[in-house]
């Protein structure tokens, strides 16, 4: 790859995504860095470089060949259009395109076929379906799911760097017994609350439908239900999700068990003995998604109770983009 | 009431219990407060006076008329027959008796008739369960709740006093970047961990089974389903529950609305056009319980799903057990 660029470098998710290029070795000639012209006379470190930051432009776009998008839907809307045009090959960690038909939604442990077909883009799922979604896809594929009832305990670095901030100078202030800036309609410190994505007409937000139709997307199966209730808690890095799973077939535990360990991008992490399951701290940092408390659920037959949590920024945004990146390198280049 | 005992009193749910018993104009003669001998020498406040705090006799037990016991489990077990033994009618906090035949489990806005059958004790439910109960009892009237899917958000108040202080310790320390004592397996400051009760064979830990049991033995339905997942969240006082209810029986969304909006003990808390919703902080020394989030699931017909906040200490806990106690003046006794 000769240039390859991150729009909104300096984001939650941008951060993390320079930092995977240099750690992975990404393979790349250069690395130009763009963000909103706040951060112009800026520097970020790469390969022990400091690259300066830019204003994305249309000049800009002629000269890159791999584009990571992670500056939010509007910017995404905006450019990823003009990037096309010029022939960049872009990725998207933005929810703007994902449900295009004509735009792959990839997790290249699950679906990276789907890559085959794309024209110029492809999107890197929302987080909080990701961590459902590697623990899911082997399961689903053996007994087929059916309906899935699910309730997220979403981080903070979910609603970007400024909200993290927030979160932590809020704790911060509420010890101190300081006064503090508000940020949101209510505390978030020691408090959690329902998901603000827009709230539709039947009730769900946003951020819960989306849980609903990209998880049908990545694992094609516009018959599978799920319902969801989206929370956001006030922990800094990793999703957690709590997936009750009923299925077409009938299963044992230990065959459950069997496919989430082997499942790739997954971790079993169930100390039955030490009655230790994953954390959100657990899973900080970690690549793999930490699946747990696998349990039939005995109100009702074909139906499995699961805990999984995984890094937001990590597989949940930036590693999955990334990865996107590394196949399409191998596969779609090759 | 000549003279009321509060076992526990310096617990978390102990104190609670003195100032409720204060702030309702208990009908009493005498309060007695009793402790661990940790607390000899030391008073707490009620109606203007410093009671001494005393540790438990039989000699103490034969002067009580109505004894609150916030002491835990351990307690409970070793100290209700003996009060019982000696005339005093006991309203038990802890999990002890709850499930014993003989034995009322009471949420007064919901089952207060079951009172009339006590032998001298009393029952108060698990803080997460009542949270889900109160909004659950009159929609499980009107249309019969077949299968519950429950995940819930519990409080460190839950863990008693000292997992409160604990939480706010080791976030202070995480914040000053200080290291701190372990209480824990892992970190609770920035962090949420499956409930730490036992495990059992079947994968569910306590917790989550006694929401199964004390849900049916409340709404007297033996066949009513219910699976749930409980996480303990760095929320300091209130616990939330996120509720997928399947009825037997048809119902609209406006019907179940109406329910909710009038059931006591709990305050309907939508406002859609602002999308606020209740969180833990709305909910924190509040009586009521909060209930929002209303919808009916497209994934499965007769299917609700809710969402409910209950501060844990109030009618989580001391509350309930001061209406118990109340009720019991009014009809036990009248």
């Amino acid at each position: 790859m000769q240039t390859v660029a991150v729009i909104g470098a300096t984001g939650a998710v941008g951060q993390e995504i320079v930092k995977l290029l240099e750690k992975r070795n990404f393979p790349l000639r250069k690395l130009r860095l763009f963000a909103s012209s706040r951060s112009l006379g800026k520097t970020m470190s790469f390969q022990g470089n400091a690259l300066a930051l830019e204003i994305l432009s249309e000049d800009a776009l002629r000269t890159i060949d791999l584009a990571f998008f992670a500056a939010g839907s509007k910017v995404s809307l905006e450019w990823i259009p003009k990037a096309k045009k010029h022939g960049a090959l872009c990725i998207d960690s933005s929810s703007a395109f994902r449900m295009d038909q004509a735009v792959p939604l990839v997790i290249p442990e699950i679906n990276k076929a789907a890559l085959e077909k794309h024209q110029g883009l492809i999107a890197s799922p929302n987080c909080a379906a990701t961590v459902l979604l590697l623990p899911l896809a082997p399961l689903h594929q053996a007994f087929q799911a059916k309906r899935i009832v699910l309730s997220t305990y979403q981080a903070a670095s979910g609603g970007g760097a400024e909200l993290l901030k927030h979160l932590i100078e809020e704790t911060r202030s509420v010890l101190e017994e300081r006064s503090h800036p508000t940020h949101l309609p209510f505390p978030y410190a020691f408090n959690l609350f329902p998901h603000t994505s827009a709230l539709q007409e039947n009730g769900y937000v946003d951020e819960e439908l989306k849980m609903l139709h990209e998880t049908r997307k990545i694992l094609n199966d516009e018959m599978l239900q799920l319902s969801a209730t989206c929370i956001r808690v006030p922990v800094l890095r990793a999703h957690s999700v709590s997936a009750n799973i009923e299925f077409h077939r009938s299963f044992t535990l230990e065959e459950a068990r069997e496919l989430v360990q082997h499942a790739p991008g997954v971790t079993l992490f169930e100390d039955r003995g030490g009655n230790r399951f994953p954390t959100p701290h657990d899973a900080t940092s970690q690549d793999n998604v930490l699946c747990g408390r696998l349990r039939l659920d005995p109100s009702q037959p074909k139906t499995l109770e699961l805990w999984a949590v995984g890094d937001q920024l990590l597989k949940g945004a930036a590693l999955n983009a990334v990865q996107i990146g590394e196949e399409c390198i191998r596969e779609c280049l090759s």
